[in-house]
């Protein structure tokens, strides 16, 4: 392996990040020790092959003497990765391993990064689907829009294992979830906001749909072109049915135009929010800013004008943060046998998120904190149970 | 998941092999806890970020920053599984799993289970392509001949990491390990031996290939049909190389007919071989009988007729089993930095399993115990300073 030459100082040492980087950050073992003959002889040949010969006859006994079922794959290609880009398969893999150490933290759950050498669509689908058996769930990051549309889809489709996109599903679950309690702390409901959501990418997109079904009175989603609607040509498949499902006053200006009025907005995109743009929204607005490591509206700025702000940032308040929804979403559908993840299974997520902040809700405390050891097992008893109730688990 | 019915009698609760693979046999850990924030920030964004731009400048970092040079896949596709045949991936995932567990008891490598829902072998090689970036080595396993060998070579020469279908190759490995140190205790060279090979699939081609290359006189295999040669039509490839490259007595028999007088019976195939065959065979003669889990030749009437008897079996003496080979070669080939496995690997990774017998080398104990902790560091020890000799490593 790579390691330090002797006598070189190493460019490396004063960034604590790399610390923890070195040689990984996962390991893989054995849940008995072999320390005998006899050990052997049961792990390996020629014991493992009476369990075989039973998987064989009767393959349902796969989940109980087979790890697969408790594993989910983080998938990637490397194209999205964090604000970073198309950067390719090895240096996405430590997102990808940081990825796996949050479901083992946060769900008890074991995951295996797996990056791709390939951005073509139908080869990932063509691959994971080859991998199914290993595992028990997939979890999709870091694919770049709009073909994570269409590679979870087909994979959803295919599998009957839950496969989840995270950085749309996992992202808007936290973000409804965020939404309902600014909603209750600054006493309005779902249904009475009006919502500008800056950005049509995974996030963006998924967002819109879980707001649409959680019952928010009115979306504008904007794209770097302005805000969609049905007269707008040459629109992605995602975005055309965003234009027809959104929009009802017919907004055809920039995502700034619509801001005016607003009630809430929910950067997704980048860039910079002019603060006249921030000055012209409703009274007690709702400000989501979500780049990272920039939001798109500088928050001390935010809070001059708005009644709530959250940010993706640990270091200020109301971090909206992936980590609050995956593992309870994973773990949940696993240990229900679910063979998929449903809308309103992100929705029972996404309640059971917001309710975990109970008495504790203000402007400032809207969502859980990231390290909050109840949120996850809150997550996995709601969208295991709405699983058992819609009925999409394994007998 | 499935679990025991309450009140119902659990029919597996009387065999320990099951209790040992209940709920799978392995598990995957962060190498660092996230306790706090700053935990969080490190190992997961943003501080993963500044580790995947530096990779994305500079892939070779990838060797460092991540975990995958030290992490094989065991991929099968379960279409030749133990003595099982072709069982399918979810059942043959047991074995993979022990299979990754004496990857990390014996060479302290991270090992993940891979089995494939396709039997193409196009579609085979595409995917364990595909997924390369996120490992460090591939131990193809339990894949049947004659795809086996097209798969290998196939992905060998695609991918810069090394690539080994332990079923040929390990179990070549330590049949020659078995042999030089049986032509030892019997007085001989490997130059002296008449070795006849009863099965031309995965083991017996490479027990084949590595016996002539590490100087055995005379080599006859047979495959069901009877002894291969040149003369004999419709034959695979592999079968083809093995008529042209062995039988130098140009023998046209059965199996049975090359016994007479030889020195050396290698079963690789299953079945019966009978008494009088045995007899047939040289004085001091050598027996491995590797069929799993009933030799081909009964031990105990071996023993009347041959100097030295080997099986594959735990409960008889010289048991010949790969787990002296993989575990060492993966952790000296990785340990190098080699980007492959050559043929000069596997005789060194050879000659360090039988020098590990050292003084206590007798007919009854031809090889190390499969326990023997001294095996894989010895072989480890060995296959990389012959990678690093042979010029096969990164720099």
């Amino acid at each position: 392996m790579t390691s330090v030459q002797r006598g070189t100082p190493d460019r490396f040492a004063d960034d604590p990040a790399f610390a923890v980087h070195e040689g990984g950050k996962l390991s893989v073992r054995p849940t008995r020790s072999i320390d005998s003959i006899a050990d052997l002889a049961l792990t390996y040949t020629p014991g493992v092959a009476r369990v075989s010969s039973a998987i064989a006859a009767e393959p349902e006994l796969a989940r109980r003497f087979t790890w697969a079922p408790r594993v989910v794959a983080v998938v990637s290609d490397g194209t999205a990765v964090l604000g970073l880009g198309d950067i390719g398969p090895a240096a996405a893999l430590p997102v990808m391993e940081g990825k796996a150490c949050l479901f083992s933290e946060f769900a008890g759950l074991d995951a295996v990064p797996i990056v791709l050498d390939t951005t073509d669509a139908d080869r990932i689908v063509d691959v994971v689907a080859a991998l199914a058996p290993s595992f028990g769930g997939i979890n999709l990051e870091d694919i770049s829009a709009p073909r994570c549309f269409d590679i979870e889809a087909r994979l959803r489709e295919r599998l009957d294992i839950p496969v989840m996109h995270d950085d749309q599903h996992g992202t808007a679950i936290v973000v409804l979830a965020a939404l309902r309690n600014a909603a209750t702390v600054t006493g309005r409901t779902l249904a009475d906001l009006r919502v500008v959501v800056a950005g049509a990418g995974a996030a963006g997109i998924a967002c819109t749909k879980i707001l649409l079904g959680a019952g928010v009175g009115d979306i504008a989603v904007a794209d770097s072109r302005g805000v969609l609607h049905t007269g707008r040509e040459g629109l992605t498949d995602v975005k055309q049915w965003a234009a027809e499902s959104t929009n009802t006053a017919g907004l055809a200006g920039t995502m700034v135009d619509a801001l005016a009025g607003a009630d809430v907005y929910i950067g997704l995109s980048g860039g910079t929010v002019p603060e006249a743009a921030i000055a012209s929204m409703a009274e007690e607005a709702i400000v989501f800013s979500l780049a990272n490591p920039t939001p798109e509206v500088d928050p001390a700025m935010a809070a001059r004008y708005a009644a709530v702000v959250a940010t993706g940032r640990s270091d200020l308040p109301n971090q909206i943060n992936n980590v609050l929804a995956f593992p309870g979403v994973f773990r949940g559908a696993i240990d229900a046998g679910a063979h998929t993840i449903t809308e309103g299974m992100k929705l029972a997520a996404a309640a059971a998120i917001a309710d975990v902040v109970g008495d504790e809700l203000s402007p400032g405390h809207i969502v859980p904190s990231p390290l909050d050891r109840r949120v996850a097992t809150a997550v996995a008893e709601a969208v295991a149970a709405c699983a058992r109730g819609e009925g999409v688990c394994r007998s």
